[in-house]
């Protein structure tokens, strides 16, 4: 049996973690969960699964939590870290959202803890220190993503030696069909609309911009060690193959599935076998075609600002997502257009001087450092008369 | 460097093998080759590989050679074992076409040789034997056929117990669209048009009745000891997924590549390894879409005798593939239409006595009875008037 910690339980991974864990309950039990503020919900949780110890990130919302049941609360990040760090854990599933996930995920891995990772921004903005302190305690290192998972997949019993390139698939998001003039007047609700995964809001909108994909192109490159020439995205808007490796002699193996993200969290956790499950078996007869295209670059420039501050590497993945996350919270908060994002994204990355091999401390400070300037750019910049940074296309 | 021997070396398969050693002549060197009837390309085959023995099936082609060459030349069917079993081999490659295939490939599993089989008849025939031998002896027997080889590229790195079904694609012949009454009318030439593979005259008509398929189901059984009911067939005109490997948590694993037959021979010869070839890599953007649906078993009966015969097991799928033979040689030689094929092949099963468990004796036996038989029954039943077995429809 395998112990459980989940790094952000209350978020829509951590839900579907912990449905894996009650549809396999001899497999799997949780020892830790945390939630930034949504006490009600752990509370729920706590009660089914019996958890050792929780994190509450807000203060407040902890010590209300504490007067409420008897397990141990921690609260903030420290509190995070020791949930990441259980002596009674194996395995710790980040399903954090945000750059708040990259200190706990070194912590666990240096507590040889093997993890599962679903937080884009460990690997997108710290990759390089996270897989050399991977490979330094030589713990396993799992990606709950569908693409990851589905390259995970497709790797088995092939040497990455004998890769000649990863091809990404991507659904295109609901905006792929939108000419550059009907993108700028998208809503929010538009946005979250995905049409094939049900995710959290900030993935969602990640999609649309296809900015998720281009951070999944980033980190595909650290998980497999691929140059970023030798990573595809193809759009593939029925979201069944999930990606594919292609092979030194042109042969292709790739993983499908229906759309569940249940597959690739099951499969992280009971790697290297595989488990049934309640999810719904895919007939290739019904879905009677599969498509393929290529991506557009002008449309979705954040696709190419990813590959761009890849290729360029140091501290410029670090900003790509710092200023992202606050151009989007911008956007769901209706503060921004939809096409302001990449215009911001893209003025943040212009003005930022590329540090070359940061440290972990530089990378937090510049983090918080591009977000605070991002903010500054959108209020400073942010035309009163039509809540849009930018007028002219 | 891996030695090899090429059973049928004059034939498409053995052609293809022959190119994917010229390509890598630093990993592969032929040692023995065959042909039934071609000399002249066999003697072209000689003077390029050099090898150091060679069989002829026919005697008197067999005698033309030796007074034109210098090295050994056997012949008929045991110059054919022989070859099979040459000491200086390691792998022993079985493009033979037809029943004629499956003793050679015994003796070869017998003296211990890695075996790469595009020989169909060796596992539709006799595969309970020829398996039961490979466990016995402990050689490695590797699938050639695209689609076999693209399940056994799917199983690296998994579990078979974690197998639920096969998927094997069909690009569904090319006749697909026909009607029943349109398939009456179909010629050899038609029938000898593949839309997406280029193959030889037998398996390229037994594409286009779906025998071949039929075959292939029948193959999957033996080779991955999968019930028929975990072995489904879909239509895939594009022939891009050779097929899929679905596994007890409803994930799918596929191969895919453009139609090239260097691919799976090139695997099942560098197997585990991948190499380099000059073949051209996939683009899915180009091929756009990849479609899917269930095959009519109604036009296309040979599929359904096919699971009858490897369902009912014992003699039957032997005598499948010998009145199959036969009728198709019949068509080949314009004296059946293509509709008096899964006809022919009806009335041949219905009217056999299943021996369970035959031992190869029996099998080579039944081969050769029922092959006379279905040749009398054609005799026998040919109308003069319209050159037709069956006048009705």
């Amino acid at each position: 049996m395998k112990s459980i910690s989940i790094l952000g339980s209350t978020g829509s991974i951590g839900r579907q973690t912990l449905e894996v864990v009650r549809g396999h309950n001899k497999e799997f039990r949780v020892v830790g969960l945390t939630t930034n503020t949504n006490i009600e919900l752990i509370k729920k949780q706590i009660e089914e699964f019996k958890p050792l110890s929780v994190c509450v990130m807000d203060e407040e919302k902890a010590d209300l939590l504490r007067t409420q049941i008897d397990i141990e609360v921690f609260s903030g990040l420290e509190g995070l870290k020791k949930i990441a760090i259980l002596e009674s854990a194996d395995t710790v599933v980040n399903s954090l959202v945000g750059s708040i996930g990259i200190l706990p995920t070194i912590s666990a891995i240096k507590s040889k803890k093997s993890i599962a990772i679903a937080n884009k921004e460990t690997l997108v903005t710290a990759g390089k220190i996270v897989m050399s302190e991977v490979k330094k305690q030589n713990v396993s290192f799992i990606p709950i993503d569908s693409e990851h998972s589905a390259m995970w997949q497709c790797l088995q019993g092939n040497r990455l030696e004998d890769v000649r390139k990863i091809v990404l698939t991507c659904s295109g998001g609901p905006f792929r069909r939108l000419s550059n003039e009907q993108l700028i007047g998208v809503s929010v609700n538009d946005a979250l609309q995905h049409p094939t995964w049900d995710m959290g809001a900030k993935i969602t909108i990640d999609s649309a911009t296809l900015m998720n994909k281009g951070f999944e192109v980033i980190e595909t490159h650290w998980l497999y060690g691929l140059d970023y020439d030798n990573i595809e995205v193809v759009i593939h808007p029925e979201s069944i193959i999930h990606s594919m490796v292609e092979f030194s002699d042109n042969s292709i193996i790739a993983q499908l599935s229906l759309p569940d993200m249940r597959l690739p969290i099951q499969y992280a956790l009971s790697y290297p076998r595989r488990i049934e499950n309640g999810s719904v078996s895919l007939d290739l007869s019904k879905i009677r075609a599969l498509t393929f295209e290529n991506p557009d670059l002008d449309r979705f420039p954040c696709l190419r600002f990813a590959y761009f501050s890849g290729k360029s590497g140091g501290s410029l993945p670090t900003v790509l997502n710092a200023t992202n996350e606050v151009a989007v919270r911008c956007f769901l908060d209706k503060k921004i257009k939809f096409s302001d994002i990449p215009k911001i994204i893209k003025e943040i990355l212009d003005s930022h001087k590329t540090i070359n091999n940061p440290e972990l401390d530089d990378i937090i400070e510049i983090d918080k450092k591009v977000k605070l300037t991002t903010e500054d750019f959108i209020i400073n910049n942010l035309s009163q008369k039509n809540g849009a940074i930018y007028n002219q296309i």
